[in-house]
């Protein structure tokens, strides 16, 4: 193997054009492809920035073009060489470096590779596992490099839209107490001290808001927060979230920001230029026309509310639902009038993993609405539901009818599935909304007392303060979600900055005097210094790059990213520890040893 | 309280002046001082940008006097009203709103403070862990706010310098394999493997070299570190690194990158015009004339080394030193004969906490050299030392005589002691220095094998590759530090990238195939793909601010610090947690529950 010695790299990969022709440059990169033509070897070279070919002739250089012969995909090169132009046909307009090549003069092999375990200039299928065992080979593949330099962009951007509105960046700790947001913690078992631990954090929510009782105006970070929690597809156990928080202000503020933010980011990432102010959509109106509080705005086949148009129809089903306080809703699914029996079953089966017990359906025609149920309903139901769904021939009518939060997660499902079936979603199209207006609180039935539907340091609205004690389920609070494309990308609120409030609050959370004294003491004192009106938002990173680069799994915008066991191929971590290392911590094992 | 409801804040209060006369204005803060005088209420609002004087006068508006009354340090103000010049005797060149005022015609408070537990606006002696427990009142402090944005400013600098050139800002991961760095790791138990654990990262180490290997050349972070170990004055648990790393390049590249960075942070935070390269010199030079690896140049009172000038003296205790392998060396104090014999005896206590059995001294007078030591020494040895030193009448000169490794730091403490004493280290002066050439290995006698001085990725100088077998104590490493005013704010080196020199390297520090394989066994195998040549280096963020700022404290540069307990007084984490927490983690306590 060759060293680098004193020589230096004068161009990256991807500059090199006829503006620098007979220019004797080195270059450094990778093997990515070899072609041997009339005894000539061309090899393209890359590296993170782009791709240039050098060309080893014999008959101009011997000396490096006989070195060359051993060169393998992967191999590492510094060359020196002269640029050339590529004779007319050979020519790459696809390639920014496409009309130069480089006649090598001298070859440094400064490593070699063995054959990759799967191609890296291909889009192959390879398994995840393998990939991520391998993540320094897949991290080479021009897509997931690509999703890199677009996240170090997307994130550039941001900081660079918050700095210019005054915010500050200031670290919160890593090592904290357990916050309450009301997912699972990590632990960080303390060896000074005894039996306490250290939680990671699942945001800094209340070091933001100590910040704004400290006087730190205007707060950002760019920050890993952590969940213990068992994954889905789109879920690690660490994310990253662009947490802001401001003093003195209200929810149309933090909104200006965001949107400020998110318009700064997509014109840096994918030359966008967004149009806000973003529209805006209580949480009940979602709830109404999507079913969901985080509705995909981008198609209709909205849901339409049929209950008291069908109250007393003559179908038994319906009417006993709607008898026992549940709803009727349906989807005029537009055009799907010719969808197959087999279709239908389909939607049918999705519908039950949802928790439909059946899925009622009319297909209109010309001449009749064509359904094992027609006949149940008289001609006034079939009317109001032909206007309320504006049901032309060739539709498809898709019925939910249950408690009403079946049918709105059913139907939103189902309306999700159309969508995609319809290809209705696309993905060139992105459609922001704030949803608002979220109550306040939430019944656990299971703990039989409230609930915060944000968190428990969310203010509710001014004009529904009088119902906080006499109705506090109709209470609505300062929170809101930025949505795009159907995904929650944001979320924030109005925090509660007195003491008395604060109080209240987690006293209709049911959360004891002694339990609120434990949890949020320094909260409550913080707060009798002297505490700012003040609100924020936290972004959530790894979603916003999935959509930005049209990712499909959150482990493609992610460097090093686990698996959904939370593990991670690539350095078998979690590892085990020396029995030494846990005497120190205090603790002892409670699994069966090998 | 009153609502903020519609109202919007116009300025801070840091930004009004004779330019906006006569402007309706909203300001919002906190009460800093009140000053009542003719029946007129003059106020210091204060937020994080400044200090604006808002008065309250009852013949111009009665209303909001009124309620100004009761307005007291702290509470939390929104008030509307104009800008009116500051009578001419009034005016306060000091403050930047200084030359005017706001006459409110409208206040709104928005919230009450208690009587905080220190004063925020004076320097008060109040005891650290009284400011932690209040931290967010503390925050209020100018000096805290100061160092706060100070520390936004210097990262935002590193930042966009390293944007700049090219770099890219990635994330590695929190919860990660434990990584070879020699301290304690903090662990974190995993809940979905039982009996595995994660580790909190001391550095990202690992995951830049294999982002190298990635080929994601040129990357960075400001990133979150941690190391479970007893903590010093200067130490948290979790701290700041600057961490960065490069391809294809040698020891030269790296330090123009971090010269560059260091002079805009200096230029951006404080204004200085830095002005690398910065000086180098080798370990063993620093060492040799400093007694210690990150010398303080800002003054001169250099070691000298008399060992071969004394050999067969006729003092016999250096002489028994020097026949036993042991060193003479000493350092001239100038100017410093007219030490009491109590500053004698303080300089020989001080030198006993470092391990010194006593402190020769000598004073140089005009007609003699006094000291009890004089009479051992011959005219020749008087000479050679006089000269050696440098001595003139006035001077001081101490003396250590011991082992290498006893008397280099026994001295360089005293060194640094009398520096102290003397006042010459001028925090205003910023002197830089790369010490280089450092042992790649050094004996670890307890474990009876090699160790790495920095980590076993380093590489070897290419000149002492035929001494990694013979004499590998000799071998120099490619490592470098950036050291400041005697404090190591930085350190790095070109890493090994071929896995023969890495084997070559695991085997010399007796790390067992099988313990590599456990270990290291994913870098290996990642060598073996084509790595290329790589090197990089973090900096201490914290260190860094430190100095920047002037603060005696590393707790005065980060927002919610840890006590040397690694507790938090505001949050009281570390905290306990439920018993079906550790159940969930697979493990029991091993401590005495109360």
């Amino acid at each position: 193997m060759d060293s680098l010695g004193a020589l230096r790299r004068t161009h990256n990969c991807n500059t090199l054009g006829l503006d620098n022709l007979n220019q004797e440059v080195v270059l450094m990169g990778w093997v990515l492809r070899r072609r041997d033509h009339g005894g000539v070897i061309f090899i393209d070279l890359r590296d993170r920035w782009g791709i240039t070919q050098i060309v080893f002739n014999p008959e101009v250089n011997p000396e490096p073009h006989a070195k060359a012969h051993q060169l393998r995909s992967e191999w590492v090169l510094a060359v020196k060489g002269k640029v050339e132009a590529r004779p007319g046909d050979m020519e790459n307009p696809k390639l920014k470096t496409g009309a130069i090549e480089i006649m090598v003069s001298e070859l440094r092999i400064l490593n070699t590779s063995k054959t990759p375990p799967f191609p890296l200039d291909e889009d192959s299928e390879v398994s995840d596992n393998i990939r991520l065992q391998y993540r320094y080979l897949d991290l080479r593949r021009p897509e997931i490099g690509a999703n890199l330099v677009m996240r170090h962009t997307a994130t550039q951007a941001a900081r660079s839209f918050l700095c210019e509105n005054g915010f500050l960046e200031i670290e919160t700790p890593m090592l904290t107490r357990s916050t309450p947001e009301g997912a699972r913690d990590y632990l960080v078992p303390s060896r000074v001290n005894a039996g306490k631990f250290f939680a990671l954090p699942q945001s800094p929510q209340l070091f933001k808001q100590l910040l704004m009782m400290g006087g730190m105006d205007r707060y950002f970070q760019i920050v890993k927060c952590f969940r213990d929690e068992d994954l889905r597809a789109d879920r690690q156990p660490e994310f990253t979230q662009i947490d802001l928080e401001l003093s003195f202000v209200g929810e149309d503020d933090i909104m200006a920001i965001a949107e400020g933010l998110v318009k700064q980011v997509f014109a840096a990432t994918r030359g966008i230029a967004l149009n806000p102010p973003f529209p805006r959509m209580s949480y009940q109106e979602a709830i109404s026309r999507y079913g969901n509080d985080k509705p995909d705005t981008r198609f209709g086949l909205e849901l339409v509310d049929l209950t008291e148009k069908l109250r007393g129809c003559g179908f038994k089903v319906f009417n006993a639902v709607i008898e026992g306080g549940g709803i009727v809703k349906a989807i005029n699914a537009k055009g799907c009038g010719t969808f197959s029996r087999k279709d239908l079953d389909d939607l049918t089966n999705y519908a039950g993993t949802f928790g439909a017990k059946g899925m009622a359906w009319i297909k209109v025609k010309e001449d009749e609405w064509q359904s094992p149920i027609t006949k149940f309903f008289n001609e006034n139901e079939i009317e109001a539901m032909r206007q309320a769904l504006n049901a032309e021939p060739g539709d498809l009518i898709l019925f939910g009818a249950d408690s009403v939060a079946v049918v709105n997660q059913v139907l939103s499902e189902l309306r999700l599935e159309l969508g995609r079936r319809l290809n209705l979603t696309d993905n060139s199209v992105f459609n922001f909304l704030w949803v608002t207006d979220f109550p306040l609180v939430e019944f656990d039935a299971e703990r039989k007392r409230y609930a915060a539907v944000h968190h428990p340091f969310t203010a509710p609205l001014d004009e529904d303060l009088e119902l906080l004690e006499t109705e506090p389920l109709k209470v609505r609070s300062r929170a809101y979600d930025l949505v795009l494309n159907g995904s929650e990308i944001g979320g924030g609120s109005i925090r509660i900055h007195t003491t008395e409030m604060q109080a209240k609050m987690l006293n209709l959370l049911g959360i004891a005097d002694e339990e609120a004294e434990e949890k949020f003491g320094f909260l409550l004192r913080a707060l009798e210094f002297g505490a700012p009106p003040h609100g924020g938002i936290a972004f959530g990173l790894d979603r916003l790059m999935m959509m930005l680069t049209g990712s499909g799994s959150i482990r493609d915008v992610i460097a090093f990213p686990k698996t959904q066991k939370a593990t991670c191929p690539l350095t078998d971590a979690p590892g085990s520890v020396a029995r030494k290392q846990l005497t120190e911590l205090h603790l002892r094992p409670d699994w069966k040893e090998a």
